[in-house]
């Protein structure tokens, strides 16, 4: 990033006190401020740090009025906090972008087809007969595989992996390592005890605004598709089995896994390390607290569950704090006995 | 896949009514088949969509009578069920070793051989003194360190890292991501509290028939062999530790651990999430729940765990069952406890 | 690895019985020992071995004499079993530096800078502006973004992963298919139920030391940095979210995952599969059993803790020996109620 603050006033409709035309070139905590960074004040308990900060520009509020001499320029705003907000947004926005153009060497199949100003990264593997759209990032090291489509403003960040005929909507980020459309894990046991691969040919959809966390794995179908909906949030290193169909603007957070054919429903909100068996059905809304083990389906919508065999939050926070009694809730039914002998 | 009706019904040993030249390029429901695709009907709940279908060609049962004119071809086979399963594996496994040939740029390191009918894809590393077997795939980006040896017919698919000294047996696959060899993880405590590195010289054997799910880790041995034996299936995201001996054709399912020097039986089924502490036996057989903690050995065979200290699953369930009353059950001793008071 | 026994007998500072030519290019145990092997005899149960191995030399304690006659040359140390610890401690050291050089094809950015004895593996990228120390090895597939700065002696295994402006220190190893500063999972909720992308702009240092285990995620912080402290090893399969900060000598076992902002304190000792709130604070030497959730701060220094809702060990496994037994608790519960309903 490199603006000026007159350029960064103008972008959030500010007035200018100090220089205008300091270059800034980096965002940081008014405690943490170097020169060249711009920062905020917003919550008062911070002002004391306007008076030392090395930032060369801060965002204030307009009714802020300084009780001590302050060495970087102000830039007054409506609101110091929702600006510095949109500031970032704006920064990451040119951040994640940046990139344009094709490094060597890269590979390209036979009939793949780009949108304009998109980014293929050194040593990017694209197969034969893809459509990748514009703006789409490929990061070096990604590997897309034959038959695969890429939506608009989508980046694929170095050694992600998007197997044959995967489909990725737009304004999607599959972050560094993780695997789409890998084969589901589906085997038939043979009578010598053995097991025989059974064929997976179907492929994973991600609808747009999808986020792919590092290291994260979805299978793809048995056949048709393992769908993950449009706006959907999926953290680190969790398990997408095969043919699983996640609701719109669900969360999940890390090392989560659903097994095959679980239909998790929309703004559901599941927290990390937790594991749904197969072919259940979760209704919309649902919570899961962290490391829940979730083996029936859900019907009614928006309740929150929890533990290792998930029923529901309250009763099991319950159970859990009887739990912690359980020596002495013996003890008692022991004396009971003695008591009750005589 | 490209097929005409006839070489498909000359496979299945079935009779043709209908148009014989039809070309069929991929497999799908019968509910869902487009032109080009064959599709099947066995239960016979799916005969209306016969009537409705896009699909070119149906397979049927040799005793199946249409009601309504069907615009679909017919093949007629004995058993439609077990003739589409061949079918899908047909397909299967010519697409699994379609890809022949050497894509450029690509690295193979001095001394290094290679059987025939070998696919090596752009990016691909192959270290020194390497012997790689007839009908291997090494797709983009898979890392083959130094004096590997790889059995016929395994697929190293693209970003697997297979590393030096490692085994591979034949018809192994080896999905995206996953990691074969790396240190184990052993560290010596030393008086100041810092950790010293204990050197991992071992390596990883897979023998044939083995299955590394994408994202997994196998570590190589402290010395000797970490070893995957034959026809073991591992999900996706698994961790193995260092020296660890898997049973033949014991099957994990995803994100479960094994800890350093563990000893699993043959023929054990293990589900997700589960975690073995390290130095353990595990007897032949044995199935454990999800999100199972085990912490001691198993002797008898074929016995069913579950919880995360686990135990015997039937006992765990009762105890389990329980639990969710314990609320209850306190309240119950507490009323007796007033109750022998008076 | 090629000595001659002279060369190691010098190196140890021991006396040669037989031939101090033969040349030496492996380890192994006694009882496996083949020509070529150097191996040892410290625990006289394994005596009988040194009649009959087939290792060219063997390295014994001053003070043993063979009862029988030995085909292998002997060395003879004060300590047997500390001298070969040294051995191997000197063959792993050569092993995990021998790769000197640059193979083609690499790429390297503008502005980047490399110290003396570096390895660059073929397919290794390494952005803009990166610093780069002595003896290095980044080896083929490594990604290294832009800005990134990498001390001396440390080593990036095949397809780990380094983004923008992150910091190793110096002896660190990131393991293949690590990923170190992705984006960390931050997303702000909207009226309709969506998300939208709260900007990671911070990065990851790792301080001096540290072990990084394969497909480990370490994610950047918001703002500033997610810290890694000196001496820190992290197995495989970790997640680290953004923000986090992990004391010196902190020892974290596989599958682990730390939510977002938790202060881990220095020399903890964290077993598998456990989980971490986010927020928290834990204090120095805490110790963690598998599969434990913590969510609540530990205040008080060297505790241990376990179970799904972490609590005090000793309390936890009272609760667990009961939990067992609850069946049978229930019935005398019952039991007593009939007893005082009399």
């Amino acid at each position: 990033m490199k603006f000026t603050v007159k350029q960064i006033a103008t972008l959030l409709g500010g007035e200018v006190a100090g220089s205008e035309t300091l270059a800034i070139t980096g965002l940081a905590k008014i405690e943490e401020g170097k020169p060249g960074d711009i920062s905020f004040l917003s919550n008062l308990k911070y002002e004391p740090f306007l008076y030392t900060t090395k930032a060369s520009a801060v965002i204030v509020d307009q009714s802020f009025q300084p009780k001590q001499p302050v060495s970087s320029t102000l830039i007054f705003v409506e609101n110091s906090y929702s600006a510095f907000a949109q500031l970032l947004e704006e920064y990451y926005r040119q951040l994640s972008f940046a990139r344009i153009g094709v490094e060597q060497p890269s590979y390209v199949g036979e009939g793949s087809q780009f949108g304009e100003q998109i980014y293929r990264g050194a040593f990017s593997y694209i197969g034969k007969n893809c459509q990748i759209g514009q703006n789409v990032k490929i990061y070096p090291h990604a590997y897309v595989g034959n038959n695969v489509r890429i939506g608009d403003n989508s980046i694929i960040h170095p050694g992600a992996r998007v197997l044959d005929n995967c489909i990725i909507g737009k304004n999607c980020v599959v972050h560094p390592n993780a695997v789409i459309g890998s084969e589901g894990f589906g085997f038939a046991p043979q009578p010598d005890g053995s097991y025989k691969t059974i064929p997976q040919l179907g492929n994973v959809i991600l609808e747009d605004c999808v986020n792919v966390g590092s290291g994260t794995t979805i299978d793809c179908a048995t056949m048709g598709s393992t769908i993950i909906r449009q706006g959907v949030k999926l953290d680190n290193l969790i398990q997408i089995g095969h043919n699983v169909d996640i609701g719109r603007n669900t969360v999940i957070a890390a090392q989560t896994g659903v097994a095959g054919s679980t239909k998790l429903g929309e703004n559901c909100v599941i927290a990390g390390q937790v594991g749904f068996a197969g072919h259940l059905t979760i209704a919309n809304g649902t919570k899961v607290g962290a490391q829940s083990g979730v083996g029936k389906n859900v019907e009614e919508e928006g309740i929150s569950l929890n533990g290792s065999h998930a029923f529901l939050m309250r009763d099991n926070m319950r159970s859990q704090a009887i739990f912690r009694k359980l020596p002495a809730l013996e003890q008692r039914v022991t004396k009971l006995e003695k008591k009750t002998e005589k």
